[in-house]
């Protein structure tokens, strides 16, 4: 049975995370798996990539079995395993949705705050239990402290205690909060909507997103003009202007 | 007629884009209008600006018949122009409050999210978009970014669908929303709440944020101890400290 | 009478200003004796600080008999005194929760806005008053700017009104709000959450926190990566795995 299930239905490729007696617990050789299938899903045309999960859990994220015990020189090598995993998910050109269900924990809960959007089923959890243990989740916090406030983040870090979907959804960390038995269909949903329009001029958009957040105001805008008025003359921004101004429906270069 | 009309009353200065059948799109020589507007009233001893619109649209963002074909440099041309409205705005002394009914959405939803603050009305709507377009709303999502969640961002940006006026006052991109025939009045009500001290005060004030939020935070300290350690030394923080002291009203310096 | 009270029960100490005929104002001496006594509480095994007030008002902030008619090169050295104290809070080992009643304004709201956690009672309110005034209140907005949305941080700025304790929680200033008489039982609670687990890992992980949260993500992940590496080789991440491998309560080396 392999530990990665990847689906193509359509438009959108499903990656599912299938080890669920390990809770998906995120082993070395399971974070290459992840991050190899996002290169090669990356490479397709699939249009959008559903995140989800086998089991009971989510991800309780690394599995200690790995970790006690291991050198400094280890661990860090595993953590820059996982934050590779992290930054193919950013810049995958695809759009990626988390499917959350049960709880998504440590770098499980990095895993979410690490995809483009998160939709929630209403039995899903977020945590970040470093915080109440020998061992902080630091890296975990990363991700998860850029989606939410900072007195929320100190709350989640500091207490490592499981937060419900629904506050989740009011702080910022997810998108959508939906029954379990309708997760599938609002994934889809909020992936559909999300990866309408050009593909390449979304990949581009994506990117761009991510390059500019974390700069100063003034820096992100002399970046995005640039972006904005190099990506002008590309095929699909003047369909679809052309499209508009002759109000017909654009056809996307391939 | 004039695209852009401007009004004072006692204390304040509307200003309000009137290309209604243009759905105030922003060409090139109406953000150069707006932006000397802005400047022309930056100059004179109004304390506070609505910024207003006439026609069932706040704002389209750019006009397509004037980018389909643009050249590269010419485009770029057009974002800093817009960029120069949107700094420009930021950078007069006075606070400025956008009042917003009906849609406001690419350059019009960055333009929402220029002002210092916002009140909308329950007609209003905010939207990025190019996200499902051809031309992905780069330079708008830097501004509207900056006031609400990452993953909310990103929705808005990969989505480019429309989000109602009360969501956006939950996200942080509006502070007020009214029934629309309220607007009017909950506009001027949140300019007077915001303009009440020393004018020269407020506008050193609201620079000084514009220039602290994006630093750091020991940067922003820094800074901001030397600029309230020189204000102190003015004439209006003596008075206010004085009138505080002497239990009567302050009266501020010309 | 202490100006500051200090008091240990069990693992926790309560931190408690005791000015309440000054409305707990910020003079230069009580700055000065609430930074030594949060570093002699620092030095201590307690596990947790509440940081606490007496009489109706949690701070008043600055006191303007302190401050009219001081010169420029005074003022400075009494605001970085006041920054002092804000660093110190979040310097000690110990995680530190406000615990809110009445009105916390100005450097008062900033002090808040410095402890790790919030808990308010119904009765609190938050507000930067200099916004109304002849001296804005710029070193306090770094500190409250950094918990709530941008246009929020400027309505607060601007208006300098006071918000009530709900908006203060939905606006992500106060992680809780209680009724005024279960403030005392909610901040015991929160800060029992909040030190669970091994001190030393607790201690670094928010120094950790607040050394990440400023830095562009890549920078964060890379500053993240090697502290969570070199943590993983301490005494109580080996006990924290160990013990979870085991199937048995940590025990936290001394």
């Amino acid at each position: 049975m392999n530990d990665v299930l990847v689906e193509r239905e359509g438009p959108f490729t499903t990656i599912t995370m299938n080890r669920p007696r390990r809770r998906n617990a995120l082993s070395r050789e399971f974070l290459l798996a992840l991050s190899e299938t996002f290169r090669q899903v990356g490479d397709t045309d699939a249009r959008g990539v559903v995140l989800a999960a086998n089991g009971p859990v989510f991800s309780a994220g690394h599995d200690f079995a790995d970790m006690a015990g291991a050198s400094h020189a280890d661990v860090r090598s595993l953590l820059r395993t996982c934050t590779e995993l992290m930054r193919t998910i950013q810049s995958v050109p695809q759009v990626v949705v988390a499917r959350v269900h049960g709880l998504a924990t440590a770098a499980g809960c990095q895993l979410v705050a690490s995809c483009d959007l998160v939709v929630a089923g209403e039995s899903a959890g977020f945590a970040a239990p470093g915080g109440k243990g020998g061992w902080f989740c630091h890296t975990p916090m990363v991700a998860i402290a850029r989606d939410i406030g900072r007195k929320r983040a100190m709350e989640m870090a500091l207490t490592g205690d499981v937060i419900d979907a629904r506050t989740a959804c009011e702080w910022g960390l997810v998108n959508r909060v939906v029954p379990d038995a309708d997760l599938d269909k609002a994934a889809l949903e909020l992936l559909e909507r999300a990866t309408k329009g050009s593909p390449r001029s979304k990949a581009l958009g994506k990117q761009a997103m991510y390059a500019q957040l974390d700069r100063p105001e003034h820096d992100a805008y002399t970046y995005a003009i640039e972006v904005m008025a190099a990506s002008s003359q590309t095929p699909e921004a003047q369909e679809g202007m052309r499209a508009f101004l002759d109000k017909r429906p654009p056809e996307w270069p391939a």
